[in-house]
């Protein structure tokens, strides 16, 4: 693997562990049909008990009247219980034991509320063992799928101290490329013709709220703008002058941890009565607390407190409130479902229309528990494949036809999985594809030609790359792949017109773009596919490093894209395609 | 783990190694609903494809004329063949890659039809791969639960060489364990009476026919009796007395391979042009051939070869034509399904009341693919488990509660599982439980009152133990749990007659016992169950090293058996019992 993007999960032994782990417990890990109910509607849940654990009974305690469920051998003070009954009985060959499973039904749930509930298994002396260490899940129960406009977006990932200084400013030098180069909102206002020439109707910003870091994923205040970056009027005018260019904006929100400056962090570390020392979680006071990857300036919120809960579900209102479109949310894995139904129930009350979707570096079993809490996921399943295809060459156009035929078949269609190529936590691709602009091209062809929204990370349209691996450092040295915006003569304009070309497909397109991709044809080196509605757009891609030949279906085809100038070459119904060359036709 | 029974399963490494490498190719492993079709009942087929493996379609090749069935990319020229429907998509942590499913329904089909199928999995461009490295499933179409008389058992295990020379001679004295002690099938005869006395009913003999080792598990001719053992009269004989006595009699069938001296090898190794070259699977004739374990000795036999078939069906039909009751079927997994399935036919057509249990050394999940097959699988799980909290003290009550539940819930009712303590290639169980009387006592009152037919491996009911560790050689030493039998004044009357009240209790309440275990109460310690019907007999374990007090349930209780003399005080209600202590109560 030549990325090591998904941490906990990067290496075989660590997902045998991980898997053996869930699988030997009691575990409800959100299986739970459907994922994401609809008023009324019936909900089964289901439990699994590994071969050490008591398995005489299994309960669910709940409740939807917005307190916690609690409850004790099939007991609770508050809200409901039901038994479950036994679902059968599997062994399993890794934990040499039996599993058993269990199932129970919830009755439905009115519009607008939300669902809590715990699950446990025990037996007749006393033992109880709740699942999955106590955590409590929950769904928020509305027939909201993702607004209409996140179907046509093309998003553009700005990070903001990287972008753009403002026209009489220049970049700032710092000593490190974790230092301040001195990028501003009011620089993106003055670059939204740019982007509004490029064709992005999108923009996600990293975190603009006050902080130490040059990233700003450390807040010290929700509800403020980092001095540096701008102000809360200069945000506005952001705001309004993208919506006039009918551009979304979304900030980037970080409800699991905020910086150790935050004033509540700070009263709750040297006041010993703090109010706000139970919004984290101290093993001893005042010294150890539970952080972000144990990294101690990044204490991690107790969001099962109360208070600390509705202060982060202010914030995500208040910039509703102010005009933003919508959030990423950062690590959505650290705050637990319950807090996600709260959240869900929060911004489509502010704003129906807003976009919500979180960064979830864990594979798609993972991702698609956050239906129904948000919008959907970052495709990082999908931005490896392209990497391990076009990138790294570790993938035959077979196997990447195999991936998305059932990665799309996995996921609801519903559920939003904008898709991108790199971020700024990873090489960039072009420095992944070892500077072969070629690879890069073919795979932005094939990401803006699948259904998921594309996400340009700012600079990649116009060759913007690094000079060192950002692991080059062991841990990792990601301000690398943060370089500031190459902006002027030193742009590749060639490059910037494909993208150009490419978007303006794209929303012309987006019609004929939508459902599940159909894999026409898919060898060694070549795959080509269409989509669900007409099957209109019809794209070939040649993966490998020689000429390949692939003969047209039946119909008439119009060239309407090449990924590099000579790309292909036509005789008679047969496309010749160069090395790492690709196009898209359209029927006639 | 003390033993090293599952030895390809043996370790964590070679589970996961095993679970893998199922999981990520083309795979059936008999996932068939339902498993024993009954007469026009239809079937359900199911396969999964790993990520690297093309999934655009699927097939199901089927004969049920006794055809093997073949075909290519979803046509064949003999037979059917199904096209399959996807069944959905999962994700799979551990082979970081998507599992696609598929289903197809096979017709009904009439009695006394063997199903004979493959699957495979391919694309549009010509790849296809057959499930399983292209092995045929097959089952027999019968409506045919394992005889009555098999609820009844109470088997005796008696390893032939070891058990009685006759009355006129004495053991020989072989200068090795592994050499011939002179156990005669006459000796067995001169012994019923005592076996009759015990009170079991039925008899396995381990292998009789003609062979150049003291085990015989490697026959040189499958239709005639190994001389130093008897004759063909002589077996009649033991047929005959034991029929009289209402004893059953299994013999033990090696249908996998045979010994090298066989003359059929024999032939197939020197002649080139030999008729029964392909009885066997020759790498590189006439050195190199597929064998069992990779033991020269022991060639496979090719049981795909029409007339190998069927010289194996026609011993098999031949001894229950002498008036053999059924066979304990050693290494069962060796020949495919569909070698069982035919198998299954002519058992069942020779003779409708025989019982077949195949030797199946493999967790659940791969015995229970033998139903329908077999009438069923010795219960390896219950012995390693019955081990592990007997003999070695590693699993406390609840642990062993636990299994049993979900052992037998994972289980059909019409499954045979005869149920053991030790055989003869593992140390035996009073042994294993370091010359601890009462881990025996206790491990067969626990044995005898679960649901599967109880053996006893001889001598273990007056004492037989060992002087080695099977174990001790590094590689293994099964003749240490192969030693003759003890007669006259040195066997252990006192275990022997608690043997004979056991298993006269079984046999008095096998009605009582029969159905799923109701497990009251487990803790660390103590456990007690009773069963299906009626609750009447309450079995109570006390596996710990602790006195242990227990109060029985609501009614009158009656002590009818303690597993040792000074097990339990009767005080008011409760049951105080000895460290490894047991009892039997009946309800009256």
């Amino acid at each position: 693997m030549k990325d090591f993007i998904f941490g906990t999960l990067a290496t075989e032994e660590l997902r045998q562990k991980f898997v053996r782990t869930h699988r030997a417990g009691v575990s409800h890990y959100q299986n739970r049909q459907p994922r994401d109910p609809l008023p009324g509607q019936a909900i089964c849940l289901k439990l699994s008990v590994g071969p050490e654990y008591p398995s005489e009974h299994a309960w669910v305690y709940w409740t939807n009247d917005g307190t916690d469920p609690t409850g004790q051998l099939g007991k609770t003070s508050n809200g409901h219980v039901s038994q479950m009954e036994v679902a059968g009985v599997e062994w399993d060959t890794n934990l040499w034991g039996y599993i058993q499973h269990f199932k129970a039904e919830i009755p439905g749930q009115p519009a607008g509320s939300v669902l809590r509930y715990l699950l446990s298994a025990g037996n007749s002396h006393g033992q109880e063992v709740v699942a999955d260490e106590g955590g409590i899940y929950a769904c928020y129960i509305d027939d909201d799928p993702p607004p209409a406009w996140t179907q046509e977006a093309i998003v553009y990932q700005i990070f903001v101290d990287r972008f753009y200084p403002g026209k009489d400013k220049s970049w700032l030098s710092p000593q490190t490329p974790a230092g301040f180069y001195g990028g501003t909102l009011t620089g993106i206002v003055e670059k939204l013709d740019y982007l509004d020439e490029l064709g992005v109707n999108v923009l996600w910003l990293t975190p603009i709220f006050p902080s130490p870091s040059h990233h700003a994923y450390n807040a010290t205040d929700l509800f403020d703008i980092e001095p540096r970056l701008g102000t809360k009027a200069e945000l506005g005018k952001l705001l309004e002058e993208a919506h006039q260019r009918g551009m979304r904006v979304l900030l980037d929100l970080v409800p699991n941890h905020v910086s150790n400056l935050h004033p509540t962090f700070q009263s709750a570390q040297t006041d010993r009565d703090s109010r706000y020392r139970s919004w984290y979680t101290f093993t001893h006071w005042p010294d150890k607390y539970r952080s972000f990857f144990d990294v101690p300036e990044l204490p991690q919120l107790n969001l099962r407190d109360p208070s600390a809960r509705q202060h982060m579900l202010e914030a995500a209102a208040f910039w509703l409130e102010l005009g933003v479109d919508g959030y990423r949310v950062d690590y959505a894995i650290g705050p637990t479902p319950d807090f996600w139904a709260d959240f869900r129930r929060v911004t489509r009350e502010k704003r129906p229309d807003c976009w919500t979707f979180g960064e979830v570096v864990e594979p798609p079993d993972a991702q698609i528990n956050f239906e129904g809490l948000l919008d959907g996921c970052l495709d990082f399943n999908l931005m490896e494949a392209l990497r391990q295809a076009f990138a790294y060459d570790e993938w035959d156009a077979d196997r990447l036809a195999n991936f998305i035929g059932r990665h799309e078949a996995f996921f609801p269609e519903a559920f939003s999985r904008p898709s991108f190529l790199d971020n700024h936590d990873m090489n960039r691709i072009l420095w992944a594809a070892g500077g072969d602009q070629r690879r890069l091209r073919l795979a932005a062809m094939c990401q803006f030609t699948l259904s998921g929204a594309p996400i340009i990370y700012y600079g990649t349209e116009i060759g913007l790359s690094q000079e060192r691996d950002v692991r080059q450092d062991g841990l990792g040295l990601p301000e690398e792949a943060r370089l500031p915006m190459i902006w002027g003569d030193e742009q590749d304009t060639n490059l910037l017109e494909y993208y150009r070309k490419l978007i303006h497909l794209r929303r012309e397109l987006t019609g004929e773009l939508r459902g599940k991709t159909k894999v026409i044809f898919a060898d060694q080196g070549m795959i080509s596919y269409t989509h669900g509605r007409d099957d209109k757009v019809l794209t070939i891609l040649n993966l490998s490093q020689k000429e390949s030949t692939y003969t047209l279906p039946d119909g008439r085809f119009r060239l309407i894209l090449e990924a590099t100038p000579d790309s292909i070459q036509l005789e008679n119904l047969s496309v010749i395609e160069a090395p790492l060359g690709g196009a898209i036709f359209m029927k006639e």
